[in-house]
């Protein structure tokens, strides 16, 4: 078996393996084969993110696996929350592209339509996304951001009916806000894309697929994250750290 | 020899063939083996692209590529000029993704930096880069556009000095207008990628490329251009044209 | 009978004779005696545009059009189509003022209100009349727009109930979502205006009569169209033309 | 001698006889002679406007001048002031259209080029100026603000060389803010239009001869403003003024 | 009793002594014992505003009152109407911070949440709550702004039942729009903010006592309006008054 | 010595204490004296914050602040570096109000002013202010941002210059872009404000004061952060931390 051509770490913010297998799966599936996919599951912070302290203190060990994958020979990341967690630090981190799967999921609904909607997990997710949609210039795009008020560990349980949830969201985004296209607003949605798709009638968009292509196509093109000034590598400081607790 | 995997056309609105050659060349460089590239030259129109006029007259030749290409089993397709004509129209003919080389140059741009400039060719050409720049919501990340005034034909003869120029105006970009990376704003600037990059310290991009890497993405991931509304087929119509003349 | 104090265009975009006509008579209705509405109908292109495509292949038609009544003494011009198509080649090829009729509407409804409503003809075309919106700078003023789902060549057809269609989405424009006036989103509506005025109770405006008006005015001004840069006359370029065929 | 199809009121928001004088002739130079200039000077308040308290203290007058020319059959209105003041308030009071010269310059710009800078007075009303353009949506339009600080009342005498002035700004605001045309900041400067532009090459708007030839529009096409709700007649009240004293 | 630290106007801009009463015991009950708030009844305008109209006659009046204040030692001022009416040309009065009601409450609203939506008097006053959240930069962060229609002097009639009505509107706000929180969009409301605030579970602002504690903090801070260029003294002029009659 | 009215914890987000003094004192000597104000030094994390990297590692420590702070009585906090660092996710722990210094700094600056400029330490900051302000609505507000490259912990060494290069750019923000005033961007510059502003001659806001006084404000108004949904409290969580390391 030839060496890979490339690898890329699909970074899961949180410690679910379970989540980090799942994406790996999607991902794996839609890259070409001479790209290697590298999960790699925080070890430290909370087993989902679904609020700000979530992401906040998922984030140094999100940070921590960046460093390592550095010295490991890894050329680009995929962060696979839709919060798009730490993605300013992890591009100072490393040398090679990085993206949130928020912004890759968005970059895709603009090249296949000219509206999207998000269908996300819970409502207090809603207003991140919406800084999100803003930072990346997508606003006018943007039709609306629906939550089907499910938690991330229980999108996977038939009792929680996640999928039939999301259908409905997705129907209300196309017919009611009239949006071309949906973003699913959860890595752990990564693998509701088809099953949606037949049933909306428009393209369905995960975030972690769209962006591990998206990094793939960037690793092609030779591109790196520009180090002229804010994300140059971060001055070299001595941490304090006795007894971190959170 | 295998079928390939994938088809994209690469649509040169222009009539000028060795415009087409040298950006197939160069898209063709970063896809995948797997991935043909079809060069298309349009059959009618002007030699190059250097207003709204000459873009008026290209479309309608393109569109008809487009319908060609259609027949002919292209699953993809590139736009590769930078003020991305016929985008919308071609959206409506084509079942497979579209991407513009100046959309697609702006995507790439806000993955490796958060903010980028333009170098392009004619200075009567930077306000469809400016009315492109504010439909694909890129507005705060645009820091600049700057026009070298070599015409598209002659970027390539020496006596132009057009690499030198365009380096001179990257630099603008980057240390007056605080720019992370910049896009070039024409096809025919698809080779000046490597060597200008080289001379100026932050990321080059070069649509073309970034164009055809994305459609590669977006095929991979299964995505389609909406058919919901906007961009469906467009009605059959008898069109009348009795001694076409422009 | 003294010669007209100033000679305008009114062009129809698409083939249909009667559009012009009905456009023309409306155009005159309203206008000075001394202006003369020189009504003049595309010979190439779609009987109606009601897509991105019926548009593309309009434009060259319309264009050569503008070629021609530059030739003619024709001191400004109306573009007499909702999308308003080929409006910034037409400018680059005209001395005098162009106008389009979404672009006029606009202006007039914020003359008379702090907001409006457009409503048009099929919601397919509802993505074109978003941008242009966001090209004219109207984003905040526009509180929607509604689409009556009867094609064009239908609007003067009793069977479709047009005007009662129109009448019932701008009564939703005004209760639902507080628009001070309405703009009526196809130049085939030019009719309909005292008609459904009467019966929402707020201004309604037809983009052809407010274009003309408007084109007079800036005659009037002695204003004719910046030829600084982008609208400067384009490079003259031999057209590759060979058995042209849409 | 026929009467008149249509009386405009062209109000003049400062105490200024010779200023109101200047406006009329250069409005009665544009429009039909078929319309009636009425020109009103404002009889309490400053005898220029420079300020936000100028501006404070000379509305009331302004809206008792509408009030006396609707008992007197004036059909529309211009506000000769650049900072547009009074505008709504006379909306509420007025059957007919009422026309800002900030408003109606805009206007005119955005008809005949993409871009427009502003060269007006002193420089502390650039804040309300900026603020008229966003309010009327010309943010991305409008590349520049200039001041010649040259006082409302001073323009036209030799030693404060304004034109001169007003003539190397708008060359700064063309050659440096790449501006398609230049709107005319103050009523005072009405007739410097035809000077300037022959100097700098590009369109040239004065806001009064605009607002008069728009308003004339808008009479032709029957538009008043809307009365759906906040530009409905104001609730009649009794005003306090025991001995009214700024 | 020691002299007080700081003396605060609180200037209501209409005629009605009572309203004026009000505010100033809302506003005593938030700020430091050390702060003097000295209320400040129109003289001169209607005896409530809701129009345009109102707000324009009440404005010479409120900066009579300003004039009068600076010679009194006031260090600052709100001015108690939530259009904040006179703003500007108070700024450029006063010496010392100068804060309107609306200004106030949309810069508290911000600090407690994401989002707010404003609760007002009468819809036609809509138009101007717009306009400032637009001026204000809260264009993203008002998601609704809602009138009771119930005129101001009704708001503390038991038969206007308009507490009941704002609490329904708020509800509505927060469960239909999303908002974090509610502006009251009336000096009128100042006693409504604790029994909303309980009914409907989100922060409800008052912009009376809002604005008082930030001038206060403004106070404390030592910050004045900037006396750069707009908000500088205004040119003194002589102002024409014969017989001053609105 | 009778009990404080309120307690505010004034948090550093970085490790040096005596930036905690600087600014606990900056921040007394404004509030009144019934305000406690508890200086609050983050334990874990680095020196100062000068990249995104940093500010990551710093929220975990300045979120267990706020966590001690809450079973401590404190009722408001104020985040002490102006990238705000864990302002979303702080709002979310505290039951008080919570507010970082960019955020109260442009608050401030918009109460006093049409426009500011933003003096900050390096120039790799810019794209968090830029990103602040747009988060905050006041991009039409701020003009410019400037870096005078000296680290956070060398502003208060002679030897820095910072001083005079921070009046160096200010007086650029004034004298060329304009600004009315000046927000300072590092809480290490809270003592600059009296020098800088007399040698500048407008407004200078340091954001540590203007929290403070804004947040007693808030308490005094008797304000929380809303806990409708995005900043309830977070789901509760068992948090992976088997020998956390950086």
């Amino acid at each position: 078996m030839p060496a890979p051509a490339r690898r890329i770490a699909l970074l899961n913010p949180n410690t679910t393996v379970a989540m980090t297998d799942k994406a790996v799966a999607c991902a794996r599936a839609v890259v070409d084969p001479s790209t290697e996919i590298v999960g790699v599951t925080n070890r430290t912070g909370p087993p989902s993110i679904e609020s700000h302290y979530d992401e906040a203190v998922a984030v140094p060990g999100l940070l921590a696996d960046v460093a390592r994958c550095e010295g490991d020979g890894i050329q680009g990341y995929v962060i696979a929350c839709f919060g798009d967690p730490g993605l300013d630090a992890a591009r100072e981190l490393a040398r090679g592209p990085v993206l949130g799967i928020a912004e890759a999921g968005m970059h895709a609904a603009t090249m296949v339509g000219r509206s999207f909607s998000i269908v996300t997990t819970l409502g207090r997710t809603i207003g991140q996304a919406e800084q999100l949609v803003a930072r990346y210039g997508y606003g006018a795009m943007c039709h609306s951001i629906y939550a089907c008020e499910v938690p991330v560990l229980e999108l996977d349980q038939p009792a929680s009916e996640a999928r039939k949830l999301v259908v409905e969201l997705c129907r209300r985004a196309v017919e009611v806000d009239q949006s071309d296209s949906i973003v699913l607003g959860c890595a752990g949605m990564a693998d509701f894309c088809t099953e949606v798709a037949d049933q909306v009638g428009v393209p369905v968009i995960d975030g972690v697929t769209a962006a591990v292509t998206f990094v793939e196509a960037l690793l092609r093109l030779g591109l790196q994250t520009s180090t002229r000034s804010e994300y140059a590598s971060p001055p070299a400081k001595d941490l304090h750290r006795p007894g971190f607790s959170l």
